[in-house]
């Protein structure tokens, strides 16, 4: 769509029309602060963002939620809820309550979707599949009360490379069987390109979550090498890297009725290091140009 | 084993029968010169090892042939060919060209196995599938040439992690695929705990590549983080991760007639930093303690 909008030539504009389904997730620009965020969101044209729970409590969940939508915001989703995996009762009744909580902060901001980290491996631990059971564990409490708050579950599958420490789900088939235990409308799953690009399982995967409903999330970021120590903070801007957003947003909208936002989340300690609004225009251009 | 046997009590020993499937590969002790690490083979009772093109061509290929044989070692595999992934025909007819001269390396050491490890996208590509047909189209030129030097081509499927820059045969599942366009006796795959853990499809795709006869090559390294960067040498000692080696050991077992030769293969800075006779002796213990 660039190509043929005028108002694509210096950078993206109100005017295009891909900009539609574009939301900025906060980590891409987390050194702005909200008020900033949005303010650059409303010149722009980005007409919605993700939100993260930290630097939303900080500023004040019902703030916050009274911000965005004064603004005309829509919030995509609220990252995130999680960390299912404990074996310890204590500390897998204290996941529940602050999953609780982050139902109910994402009902206050008016998003419909949580998304999920689901935890790792536990200390000393090998046992995958024990892991994922303890999972599905916690959704079958947490769906039905996130449910009545109008909330739906998105599971993230994370790349292979975070199984041991972050997410034991870690391919889009895995997720979408946990999910396939509940319904649709109350857990679903999060496409996120960084995660899943190297599958060659993926395109049945996502027709395959389209059909049932459970696409709850989409997010892009790109994969670019060398990764980072910890690689944590090395995702790509839209475009550096060698993922085809393309091929991706095509392949959810040919699984979805109704077109999906697009989040952009980026982890990128570079990014990070220059001026916040800068780096909100620059990636809404890459977004026009690379996925459309 | 090494509960009940008194030579294990001051490290893995000359006794110890689990030692009889032991193979070091001779990356975990790069530190040391062929020389001496056939010496410390031979004084500890480690009856095997894994070799690598570049040192034993610093050594002279002949001389590191009669350096094994005449010691008693058994070289399990030599790494490694690959990288089939170019497009552009100049660059992969020396990559065939390369190949070639790692199976006459192979023969000449007098291992049945030749290590692939099959190369990355090409730079600004983001066609995983094309990838992986050049590799099937350059194993079809390489596999009958091997066989006629009784040398085994192994796939080996790294973590999805290496997928853009040195390997688009992440699973394996997709190794298996990719060999069974070829005459197991001329094609098979490297089991590679470090690569095939995290994989909810791994128990199916040993059991599959133990009834196809191409488990050309079983290698461990344990999965600890945090990952450093550029994540090419920080893979755990035997022990201090999370993967069970027990359980790969089992199945592969399982899945085999003859039980077959295990390499330990660690790319480790700390493990290089030390004495290379001592990190031999703790790797064989190691391997005791926790594969059988």
């Amino acid at each position: 769509m660039s190509d043929t909008n005028g108002t694509m030539s210096g950078g993206a504009g109100n005017g295009d029309p891909a900009l539609a389904r574009f939301s900025i997730n906060q980590m891409t620009v987390k050194q702005l602060g909200l008020p900033a965020l949005v303010k650059g969101c409303t010149e722009l044209g980005v007409p919605a963002v993700g939100l993260w729970r930290e630097p939303v409590q900080t500023y004040g969940v019902a703030a916050a939620a009274r911000l965005v939508r004064d603004a005309g915001l829509a919030v995509t989703s609220l990252c995130r809820g999680g960390f299912f995996t404990a074996v310890d009762p204590g500390e897998r009744a204290r996941a529940l309550d602050d999953n609780r909580a982050a139902i109910e902060e994402a009902a206050t901001l008016g998003t419909g979707t949580l998304v999920l980290v689901s935890g790792g491996l536990p200390p000393g631990s090998g046992d995958l599949a024990g892991a994922r059971e303890r999972i599905a564990d916690a959704l079958a409490e947490l769906a039905p009360y996130a449910a009545e708050r109008g909330v739906r579950l998105a599971i993230e599958p994370l790349h292979p490379m975070y199984a041991s420490d972050r997410c034991v789900v870690s391919t889009l088939d895995q997720a979408l069987e946990l999910a396939g235990r509940f319904p649709a409308e109350q857990v679903g799953v999060v496409i996120d390109t960084y995660h899943l690009w190297w599958d060659d399982r993926l395109a049945q995967g996502i027709a395959r979550a389209g059909a049932e409903g459970r696409i709850h999330s989409f997010q892009l970021a790109d994969w670019v090498t060398p990764l980072p120590e910890g690689v944590l903070n090395g995702r790509g801007q839209i475009g550096d890297g060698c993922v085809d957003m393309r091929w991706f947003r095509q392949r959810v909208d040919a699984a979805t009725a109704t077109p999906l936002p697009i989040e952009v989340e980026l982890f990128n300690e570079a990014l990070w290091a220059r001026d916040g609004l800068e780096v909100l225009r620059e990636t809404a251009l890459r977004f026009v140009q690379h996925t459309f």
